[in-house]
């Protein structure tokens, strides 16, 4: 039996095996950023590149760029994020301390919510077996009273952020008597906008002029470029411009380890297509990317999620939310985008960002539908699935266990690691450190005598090396080796020179890529 | 006959062929600031992976890590970077620009030479084969006053950058009367001391407490993560950290195309010793840095470069150069840090920075020697060398020239085109296909039907493309294809269900790792 780890278990677990460390911990640490550590930068960079060829190697039709974070300012006007990225902030005047308004009167409704589980439970627990939830929740006058609450602040917080009217969130944040979580105080200023886009300035140009942007997302780079890229790689619609890089986003409430930070990395794909045409391309990328994340995690830890309410951009938009330790979350994002980023840049620039379509012979605004990913985020999805406790496998002791991180062999850090049966052996050492030697040209490996077999054994099942290649008495005599398999734990004596050959095409990325298709 | 390409036909070039646009071009471009395209993101990914397998994946003693770019503000503190990282700078009050008061003079001792070399050249025309340059400058008078007046201004110079002189600096400029080069105004400010590092500001905590930087070098991400690598990968001294990220500086004369942005990528080693060895192992990294250049460059192209001022952090720099089309300038530095940096975080933090040796059984602040190249110098010097006009080889007609990118195959961003002979013959298209459809999982390869075979031969040679693939008639009755090599142009037939094998090995990253061993 394995079983999942829990998610405190997890970030230390991250901690200790190089995964992830807290950033500047040495200065207790900089909130909500992380640092990659010797194994997670890793892990990360072979999840980006499982992204990147499944993008721009296997895609005829679709490119890669590299855009850089600082943009011309116009860009975030064109983009709407200047007038409309907004949180709306409230600082409380006792603890200076500063709060999204929205999330306070969210909270508020969930302890509403909570007072309605309260209810429900006692119920359940007085009426036993017999216990209608749905009647009881549509009966119950004190339920009945705390829905009624529940749903009339809904309602008036909706009506608020649609409006971006900031005097009637101050005013539901006095009609609540909310106060802040630590202090109780509730003397708060008034609610104002604040753009989450971090801003910082060009030194050779003073004032508003200089001023320069932090991107909040990768995308606007693909856009901007459309016309410079369409042409010298003489790509017609449809086609995509891929690409990876931090974005930054000035976010009051980061939180959850390594799920929400400022500084974070998208891998987004834009496709341009004929206008009239997104529909299909929306239904194709959805089944594309959900099979993606399929040669990864099984169905049930995935499912697709409609957005309820669509950026001012978007004609139809979907993610796919992967289950997180704290629940179903967003880990991918699907956006029918329309014309709207082309055709703002197109104005504001007085540049033309058109396809000339060679068949009709029209020039046109193209639609664009895009996938954006969290690479952060997929590693967290992908620690979370593959890091479990479990019986040893083939042995009857329920009680002898083993943490192992089942990556899949592309995506491990190290794909074998080497270890001389006795480090006090010369031969043994010379034996292992040559077979180290040449396995490095090839892949990811790793030299390592500093314990028992049985120990380093599960130092290396911890951090996901799908092999370890011991080299024994018997490996002077024959040339060849244990390969233990980290899943089966299952044992083959190997050819030294057949090493590569059977284990070069297993953790090659080409068997993930093929395993997606 | 090859002959490299001047530097506008190369940026003109690495437009035109997808490797590098001008940033935010539609909004008329943002200074200093460059996008890589779909041939550029592919050539420099792999330029940082040489770099990386070569520090992480040969090395058993050197790992990797990705720390955020946003850090802990006390980390610049502590590294001097908040004190000590400044240009002075000068405004014109009538024209409004902003300029690095040191270049302003320097540009001044510029013109200063510029007349030296005028006399010289006008002695040269006169006596024609008997002159004798050093002569006529040790006697000249026009020349020895210039010398005197320049060596004058250089000497005030070096002081007053060396105190931190502003006043004197702004003194330097009124005497000698500079004037802004585009109006001719003398109407200065002060000279005023302008910090590099770009800052923001944390959304959630006001004022100078929510001060954040970003990075203006990555070293520190690895300085402030020693003890975390350290015990979590239980490396012994001496071992590496290796690490490729972003970093910003807020340079006022920011040029040369990518060689100096304002947003660069950097790719730093820090190699952490015993006290004492610094000598031993600043040695042992320039060579081995400069035999991992000679696998790319000739020898002629590189050259060391002394450090004449050291860092205030240094005991001993050297600079690797390269010679860019506007001459030999800084690809790398190997500089040896002693242990300023963990000494001062040490301090700082009140946190142990410290390395337990257990062969003496004491613990000792390590000393650092450090490998720092910029990814970006390294794609232009690469570009540079690789890019270049020549005569077709094995043609006689000196007329007869191609512009070709010779890069080596494990770094061309295509490693192989594939092309029917005619695009409208389904069964050679089919077949083209599936030879893409084949390959694609193995390595970047393009399939092209987009003009005649010569034409398609001559963009893939631009773009340095290895290996050009055509399926002709006979393909259809035998399985081979012609493989033409972008070198030497030779054209050998191949059976389809070898070319993986063929082609592969050449564009391994492998190979490129070996050839540098």
């Amino acid at each position: 039996m394995a079983t999942e780890i829990d998610f405190k278990a997890l970030t230390a677990h991250a901690k200790e095996n190089g995964f992830i460390y807290q950033s500047s911990e040495i200065y207790d640490g900089l909130a909500a950023a992380y640092d990659y550590g010797p194994n997670g930068v890793l892990l990360k960079n072979n999840l980006k590149e499982y992204w990147w060829r499944s993008m721009v190697q296997l895609n005829d039709n679709i490119v890669g760029i590299d855009a850089s974070i600082f943009m011309h300012p116009k860009t975030w006007k064109a983009s709407g994020h200047v007038d409309a990225f907004n949180d709306p902030l409230i600082d409380n005047k006792d603890s200076k301390k500063r709060f999204r308004a929205d999330v306070l009167i969210e909270e508020h409704m969930d302890k509403i919510e909570g007072k309605i589980n309260k209810e429900i439970a006692k119920a359940k627990k007085r009426f036993g077996d017999d216990f209608d939830e749905a009647q009881f929740r549509a009966t119950n006058p004190n339920v009945q009273r705390y829905l009624t609450e529940h749903d009339a602040i809904a309602k008036r917080l909706a009506t608020a952020m649609t409006e971006g009217n900031m005097a009637e969130l101050k005013q539901i944040i006095e009609d609540l008597g909310i106060s802040e979580p630590d202090t109780g105080s509730k003397n708060w200023t008034e609610v104002r906008q604040f753009n989450l886009m971090f801003s910082t300035q060009l030194g050779n140009i003073a004032g508003e002029e200089g001023k320069l942007y932090l991107r909040p997302e990768t995308a606007q780079g693909i856009f901007v470029n459309f016309t410079n890229v369409q042409k010298t790689t003489r790509q017609k619609l449809p086609f995509g411009i891929a690409q990876i890089g931090k974005a930054f986003r000035n976010e009051i409430v980061a939180r959850q380890f390594i799920f929400r930070m400022r500084e974070f990395e998208q891998m987004e794909m834009q496709f341009f297509i004929q206008p009239g045409t997104q529909q299909e391309w929306y239904e194709k990328w959805k089944e594309a990317r959900l099979k993606w994340h399929l040669a990864l995690h099984p169905q049930s830890k995935l499912r697709f999620h409609d957005h309820d309410n669509l950026a001012h951009y978007a004609d139809a938009a979907v993610d796919i939310q992967f289950e997180f330790p704290f629940g179903f979350k967003e880990l991918e994002g699907i956006h029918s985008r329309t014309d709207f980023d082309l055709g703002a840049h197109q104005e504001l620039s007085g540049k033309k960002l058109q396809y000339f379509d060679p068949e009709t012979k029209e020039s046109y605004v193209p639609y664009v539908v895009e996938t954006s990913i969290g690479a952060d985020r997929l590693f967290l999805a992908t620690l979370t699935h593959a890091l479990r406790d479990e019986q040893v496998p083939g042995q009857d002791d329920p009680n002898n266990t083993r943490t192992v991180l089942s990556l899949h062999p592309a995506l491990a850090p190290i794909k074998a690691a080497i270890m001389p049966l006795k480090r006090n052996d010369e031969r043994l050492v010379n034996m292992a450190r040559d077979i180290f030697n040449d396995l490095r040209f090839r892949f990811e490996v790793q030299y390592d005598d500093t314990g028992s077999i049985g120990k380093l054994y599960r130092r290396q099942d911890a951090v996901g090396t799908p092999f370890c290649i011991t080299v024994d008495f018997d490996s002077l005599e024959d040339n060849t080796v244990t390969v233990r398999d980290r899943d089966t734990l299952q044992q083959v004596r190997v050819k030294i020179d057949e090493l590569a050959g059977m284990i070069g095409p297993k953790v090659d990325m080409g068997a993930l890529l093929r395993s997606a298709q």
